[in-house]
């Protein structure tokens, strides 16, 4: 292979190293072009555009064509490495390289490490696409089968074939997408001092969208959901069929459940705004009774839970992964405490899902942010910028962070989707 | 008199100098009994309590008398002084001193700086209620008329008679409000997680208490009421009559006229969010034009301006004081760009206001906090809790804050207040 | 008993129930008895006081006795559960009451539920010190032993004799220091404008006390301090024998090894901060490498670990926890996966520690003080408001939240504790 | 003109107007062929790219020329206009457009709106620099002198020859810095969790390098300063030489004075930590104190005014512009209450500043950001990121924020330029 003998160059020219990389698509509407230049010169190389063709219209793809020199094989490797991860593919590929797990529960040395983005591999001589795609992984293959597929360090077992290098790896980057939605206009920028009813339109479109076309919607809720008042709305969106899957933490589950068990007037929510002092009492009771019940369904099927976020799951038949969390009490007994477990939960869940809320919690998005591949659109929604920026740092044109208070944007959310409230529902 | 005399004191008590304060109301429910020994003692002070009666029920007012010792006149008197402020009165009460203004524009050395609070100097054996209260101000008298007022420093004359040091000088301390309004239960605790819509009613009815008891209802307003797209709410609050004076900078009235000169409608307003790097030549435009037409009057007598928070001012008469600050540009011809010219137009429209609404501006709602008596009601509403916590550290029971999103708070405050939105009415 | 009587109440008196509770200590200075008034009076009682004692002087104690009254004997025992967790005992105790555990796992109903601070029960007309002090725990006694502890819902066997009801426990609450240390000053409040190097100067000092005296000191770091450059610091904290325990997860354990393994130089912290793009793949490298080892410790042994926190506390025999969290990547081998079980890991290790200091992490903050007594001082330094706030809202006198940049404190903190940079070191 | 006759076009292309424009530069590695073709689309336009050079190595100039079209006329001129501000310029120029001043105090109709970046307009076939770049202005010219400037909305006076529309205005956007140095590497992202160690040594750098090349330093700085425990730090950076210029308010200038009246020991400081509720007197006497010597300057000469800030501004005649504020007290006599006459102070003083330096203060940073060109350097410091994103959405590479505390900030900087604290100095 070309690269190979690279590693023993000419006497003429032995600092330097060369290899052809090619990149197609809107690549300077989506500022690849300028990003790839610029990696190559941060990186140590140099680059020579080859051939460029720039589309003369926004729908036309581009193409360029960019000959990479660098001092070493070993350096020129690190470069192509990265541009791979942008989008840029070598000109001349090989197969991926394979190696077989030698011990289980870890990857080979040097094993491919994945990105969030779509991915192939190529195959005796076939681009293969990689399937189950999570960043933070590695890729097992199945040569015979022609498969791949990401694969966590845990899951791994002995004499599992993992991608090894960059060789044979392309990475095919998101486009930013050229309409006016949500995820359109408002990028990744974070902001408290954006129009607010415009954001929770797109948001509502977005759902409507994603119903319409059977994919599921993903809610990723904390606590502060029932602090703020807003279980109730909530609890709307999920009876009226907005909500699939429901992602929290011991915290909602049993903040929802004392709601529905010691108050369901207003007047009570008031109170607990004055006698604050006993909220951990309540919990603590809240908590000790769901488990001598058995759980959450015993609890909703003996008739002791009759409202709020979790009778609504219950009845609803929404895929419910609690995670536990060392800050936990109890916890309640549907609580999944081992975190892998509970990743792998949430994994199996993710099928399916075609938009992601994550609603007022750092620790349950960050975690579900790193399940998911790039092209699940996701809207992160606190009042706390820092916590938005996190999440937003994903650096997909698909996440998009709004800084604002979760009580009106569920109110009004379920006002949208589900049309004014019902006088004769009693609520 | 007693005090006078201590300066002398007897060779056998030579570092000791003894007074006797009491305290009335509700001291124990209200705290001021062990923040007043507490003060005492951090002050190097002991006391005795020579007198103690605790009302048994809530409606009862409780009494304590106590005899504070020090080691010197001078450190007994900065404890009395620290005492009047926290509500403490001396038990043999003297007339205020009174010297005159040696210069203009400053006061006369060891003046009374005053507080917030509800205060009275006692002037030939009567006291006397201070007018105009203000804190860091001083107190100039009118012996002759048995009057007396707060004084801004700039506003000595010479010869002007200020009160010195701090006898006969008492501070009337507000009470903890027992019902169970916003002020009764919100306290100062700042925090985004409490319940929303309780606070959203809380200061809707504090609004029509405040317009049913003929008293003003006052909004210092920033400019992210404009980007968040509240505009709309604001100006229909105002053309409801809800609002009765306005406190802005050139900030908030330009980006309001911006909006009613380049596009009304809420697809602008989405153009805005994505055409977001020419917002400074439409500002810069809009103040232009306002110029050129003489000012905001001029402009809606012209039937350029023809919407907006601005608008409804001049149209339902709503006091306006626009202050400039050195980040202006223009400014429009209404900026007041004198700042103390500013406060003092601030000063004379505080009076009548009994509810004052900050919202999204630290500079404004700071400097109007400054100006307000301890009693005039005041919410604090900001998405940045560390605006909140600022302002809510004036430290009385009338200030509570809000960390929320502005737009959908006020987009609630208006439906609350003027009903559903009219359609009718084309909004 | 009185109060099972007044469950069926003489005719004349049939909307009442009496029960007399007293206070003693500084229950002035310490805001103890206003607020004990004003709880009743919230709660729907009156209150009478038949007695009352005020200390003249700092240092004496003072005593009151109050005839409390209620609605109903329920509404009697909600206040007075109520005031005995605030540090009021009644005026004729009884003993508790016991019910054995009807099943395993989860309390009887109506169990005792614990705060963070000094309790005792009544066993056979004793009061005993209860063992194990946590909040959000039962109460397990051996009355044969006259003994009682702590007991987290989860570890509750079936039969294990629980406490039940407010009888015969009473909380004895931390009294407000009075020297001038960072607990004595700085009280609870949370503010980034506050003079700095007096707050490091107290947090040194604090930490040789406890050391003097053989107590342990807690660090409980997040990631962060790795990411502003701060793992040297608390190397040499550790390695200089200022830390006897740490309290982390995965992320700070990883961030730390890829610090050590992926570069040791300041050049390479530099390159790290243009190059972020690839830290995922260092930091999935870092793990896959540990568990190819077989953990942290193997790779000290091996030689491949050479530096930093986790380095040092391998050499310095510090009792470490590392706890799984959902968002973990690997995980190391340390980490402790099952949260349930880190949560008994940390149990076990905070016996003897009498400093906690929570450093740039709310997870395992607030987890560490959901399990700590309220007697243990804890520093929670965040450059964060919202975390400090979080934790500082424990509402002890001991707990103090520092609003800062965790690098230059920790650098200060080094320096201050083990002296200027020693250059023989190489550091 | 080719444009004027677009205006009527021919019958076969009624909807369309084409013009070319030409970029050159570091095209693609500064991102601006891509963001420039992404404009033309975004308003509407269509391109075609009639020659595009990239240049091979990151020192090579490229070049694009790019045919524009759109609908009408008036489309292609507001693209035009748009495209100007990002560097393009129209292949076949014409002559700026001018029209004098109709009114005082305001530009005519249709001025051109200035930016930040340098800026040339043409003059009688000649290319002329803009003097006092300034972003928000006008463009006044001097046709004779050839040669023009940016001028103030309310410096315009009646006749004043202002440029109008985008013909013949051409601006010079920054490139992207090359080196590692501060504005290199680290853009314009924000955040707590950066090694800060680096960003230190960058100031400090930054610091010296002006120096070295004889520009200024100005120090933009808020009353938390002195809250910090700062102001000992800064009087030192000033005392050695390193601030030239000082920005500031009314706050901090009497926090500093009160700093200096009322305690120099490091004890007064912790007792100002205990005893905050007599801050606002202590600061009221101070203003009261200055204004009755005259002024800082007085109060030096006269002895009063020992050390701090202020004092060693007038010692070392540091250029300071003290701005008003409607929160201001008092206030001191050197500050200027007329904020369009503070501005202008500004402007002058900003002659010849080379770096500025702003530490906590949203108000004077924001006003001083308005008046800087793009290319002078600016580090904005703040523990709150909010302040910090404002100040770096100026959007050039120049400006770098800090997200840091900044007491340990200032010490750091003030030892790294000054050398250790001198014993022998009594500090």
């Amino acid at each position: 292979m070309a690269r190979e003998e690279r590693k023993d160059p000419p006497a003429g020219e032995a600092t330097s190293a060369v290899e052809e990389v090619e990149v197609r698509g809107h690549i300077v509407d989506s500022l690849l072009l300028p990003k790839i230049l610029d990696r190559i010169l941060q990186m140590g190389g140099t680059f020579e555009i080859r051939e460029c063709r720039i589309g003369s219209r926004r729908v036309d793809p581009s193409f360029a064509r960019i000959a990479i020199r660098a001092g070493t094989a070993g350096e020129l490797d690190a470069i192509l490495g990265d541009l791979i991860e942008h989008g840029a593919s070598p000109v001349n590929p090989e197969d991926a390289r394979i190696e077989d797990a030698d011990i289980a529960g870890a990857f080979p040395e040097g094993f491919y490490s994945t990105t969030n983005q779509r991915t192939q591999v190529r195959l005796v001589g076939r681009w293969v696409d990689v399937a189950d795609q999570e960043m933070d992984c590695g890729i097992a293959v199945d040569a015979a089968a022609r498969s791949a597929r990401c694969v966590a360090m845990t899951d791994v077992t002995l004499g599992l074939p993992i991608v090894v290098g960059h060789a044979g790896v392309r990475v095919v980057p998101l486009e930013r997408p050229r309409d006016s939605t949500l995820f359109g206009f408002m990028g990744s920028n974070v902001s408290s001092e954006k129009p607010k009813a415009v954001s929770l339109q797109a948001v509502a479109d977005t759902i409507r969208a994603m119903r319409a076309e059977g994919k599921k919607v993903l809610l990723v809720g904390g606590p502060a959901i029932v602090h703020t008042g807003s279980a109730g709305h909530v609890a709307r969106l999920i009876r009226d069929g907005w909500v699939q899957t429901l992602f929290a933490g011991n915290a909602l589950a049993t903040h929802d459940i004392e709601q529905a068990l010691y108050g369901t007037s207003l007047g009570v929510s008031l109170t607990k705004g004055e006698a604050i002092e006993h909220g951990h009492e309540h919990h603590l009771r809240t908590i000790n009774t769901i488990r001598r019940l058995g759980g959450i369904r015993p609890a909703v099927d003996a008739g002791v839970l009759t409202s709020g976020i979790m009778y609504e799951c219950v009845r609803a038949d929404v895929e419910t992964v609690l995670a536990g969390s060392i800050r936990d009490d109890g916890p309640l007994p549907e609580v999944i405490t081992d975190t892998m477990q509970a990743q792998a939960r949430m994994r199996q869940a993710l099928h399916g899902v075609g938009f992601a809320m994550m609603i007022a919690t750092a620790l349950h998005s960050i975690a579900t942010g790193n399940l998911l591949p790039a092209w699940v659109k996701v809207v992160c929604v606190d009042i706390n910028p820092a916590t938005v920026t996190k999440l937003a740092d994903r650096g997909t044109f698909q996440t998009v962070g709004l800084v604002t208070d979760v009580e009106p944007f569920l109110r009004s959310l379920a006002t949208e989707l589900s049309g004014e409230w019902r006088v004769a529902s009693g609520e």
